[in-house]
């Protein structure tokens, strides 16, 4: 088995807990793990109940002298937060130990610099469990798709949000009432925006896209990004009788003049596409590339045992490389043309909205649209007896600054009793 | 990019043509690729017209010389066939050269013989196009599963009977109708047995086990197999009616006293899993492991391009460890209990049998299988009014031997017209 390879933990919740329950039970996993020792573990308050069995000896408050300890060569950040984990994270890669961390709140905004700094300290950083928790995306996007030419990842990448809106398209729930059971679940938390309103699947598809594209990581800014929280139960209805579920995407695309679209938002997905069929808590990631064509990753995107077992898979894979110290490769873009602004998109479009009830009130809506360039693929009345109709339109392939001016004289016309939502439907071929 | 590294392709069918479709245009692939050179290429015929644009001096058709070229530092098998690779692989492997193959007849006959001579010639055999094609599943397993204890590992492999199924299933075709349309679209073969009796995939369930569970290749004849040909259209709709897809499944189950059970055979296959969503050509595989759970990776599992990405794949990977020799790991069963007979298998069945319409056929059968221990799910009689009475029966899990024994019995009995069909249904959690 040669060398003992020592590991310090940092944060013992869910995330932790599920990681010192494979380090102290290692048989019948990968023989390499015999030879992992877990040095210690650092905890934010020593007298707090833990359900996990580690002796006091092997705990502590003091994460910084835990990670200067000479035994640890390997540092796994699952504490969460973004500015004290940053600071440790630093502290180890310069104290030359290999780092392993879920966090994607951090590598989101200080990644780039701290795979500088491990590659300057010729160490290596890991996060498989950062992007789809347990669900292996990243290791295999670099080890398994070298001889293609990636085009899209695109994925459910929150696990909360896919609850609420399965539950939303199953049980007939409305937003607030699947929101209040994935929190009642634990799915969700009591403040649930980082979920709901995208900055999770954010955070997940500026990591991925640069594995994907062999990039460095985006600005957060640079990813439009939409929630889940204007979803009427109406449209979800409507998306099904159209032959659509409705599932917050996350997009990572290249176009053909080599921009990258990245973005985050409630789409229609065709029912007979994979990712439709991905339900509650569930993950998904659809990569697409030449010539090996679409490949989906498929399992549990969260929770304390998947992203330790994503956590642990990065440790081993260390252990392995640790006979040849390996340089971390930082991404550099050479001759990338940038990011694609959301008004430059083109994908289909879902609208609903209320309309007097007067002669000609299609033609009006129609004459617009087509004035803007946007062509229609179907335009339905419901509700033709109320006193409003409602109209549900689903468009070809346009492009998102025309949908948004056509949208705008909409609003300012006198047709208009109320507009109700605009959703992204999944392009044409 | 340091070294180069000089190739030797054998076969230039449909995955030969892709390889070298890939090598030959390196530019926005992994990096590693343009230090391949593909130094030549073995064909059976030099004088048969080629898709491919590849100089005349590249093409030879002795791929015993090309093999022994002092150039060659890696062999790419993509010629099919099991004796003429085995001794071509051989000689490689003895000369010191690392071997991708996609072959995975010849590996599930001569393969653990195969990964000895890698290890002794300290040469690495890679084979992820054997299973699933395109699909990256065995590195993915090698490398992001160490944490975890498999416990199975269950899929659609066959892209050609799953065609078959799903025509089957969405056009309402005959099985032989299916057949023959698959046959002209070239998804299965003049002679089609090695896919629709089931060959195919037990090949490639020898190989996934051995890598799921870190053992050496079993037999082929340790793996039970099943095909698809004696399923009737009426067997698709009543399953359908019943909440379950019909598919071609290929097991790797881990049971709770070590051993594995391995087999091939349709199955009924729940609405609600994920499996039962995968249709036309499609390949899917269903990981279960502690802890992280159920994992699936969904793709293409043949074709030229998905084919020759995955073999691409294998050698960027082999250039990645040129630099470090790394010794071929052949796995040694140690403490290896064995495989499950398929007799001892439990699971739920599906059985449809047309009776006399006498009175109390339903106890009559009901008597029967409580005899021999098999608890009833669900017993329907359909076509009440014709001169026989249909019966459609779901099974609890039961022992296959109880199983097999009921049926003995209820063969014999008088009551019975004429047995239609028996098939597995995934087993109850």
């Amino acid at each position: 088995m040669g060398q003992r390879i020592g590991v310090a933990l940092i944060g013992l919740g869910t995330v932790g807990s599920g990681v010192v329950q494979i380090l102290e039970d290692a048989v019948g996993r990968d023989m390499r793990l015999q030879s992992v020792d877990l040095v210690g573990v650092a905890v934010r308050d020593l007298s707090k109940p833990r359900t996990v069995a580690i002796g006091s000896d092997r705990l502590t408050e003091d994460a910084l002298t835990l990670i200067e300890n000479p035994e640890v060569s390997i540092v796994i950040e699952v504490m969460g937060g973004v500015e004290k984990p940053y600071a440790l994270i630093r502290r180890a890669l310069e104290l030359g130990k290999h780092v392993v961390t879920a966090n994607k709140a951090l590598l989101a905004r200080h990644g780039q610099e701290l795979f500088a700094l491990a590659k300057a300290n010729r160490v290596q950083i890991r996060y498989e469990a950062a992007v789809c928790g347990g669900i292996p995306v990243l290791q295999p996007l670099q080890q398994c798709f070298g001889a293609n030419r990636v085009t899209s990842a695109i994925g459910i990448v929150n696990g909360t949000t896919n609850y609420i809106l399965t539950q939303m398209a199953d049980r007939s729930l409305a937003y607030t009432e699947a929101l209040a059971e994935a929190q009642s679940l634990g799915y969700a938390e009591a403040d649930p925006r980082a979920d709901v309103d995208g900055n999770d699947a954010q955070e997940k598809i500026a990591i991925l896209s640069s594995i994907a594209f062999r990039l460095p990581l985006p600005e957060l800014d640079q990813i439009y990004r939409e929630g889940i929280s204007a979803i009427a139960l109406g449209d979800v209805r409507y998306a099904q009788q159209l032959g659509f579920a409705i599932k917050l995407l996350a997009f990572a695309v290249r176009q053909s003049d080599g921009r990258i679209d990245l973005r985050v938002h409630p789409t229609l997905v065709p029912l007979e596409h994979p990712l439709s069929r991905v339900d509650g808590a569930f993950n998904a990631v659809v990569i697409e590339a030449d010539p090996v064509g679409q490949i989906m990753f498929y399992g549990p995107g969260a929770g304390g045992g998947p992203t330790a077992s994503a956590v642990v898979s990065d440790v081993i894979n260390i252990c392995a490389e640790l006979a040849y110290p390996v340089q971390s490769a930082v991404a550099e873009a050479i001759d990338f043309p940038g990011y694609l602004p959301i008004g430059e998109v083109r994908t289909r479009f879902y609208i609903r909205l209320k309309a007097f009830d007067l002669p000609g009130v299609i033609g009006h809506f129609g004459r617009i649209f087509g004035d803007h360039g946007v062509s229609l693929e179907s335009i339905v009345q419901k509700n033709p007896h109320g006193e409003a109709a409602e109209l549900v339109i689903i468009t070809h392939n346009v492009q998102e600054s025309q949908m948004r001016s056509a949208l705008d004289e909409i609003r300012e016309g006198t047709y208009l009793k109320e507009f109700c939502t605009a959703i992204r439907v999944l392009p044409e071929g």
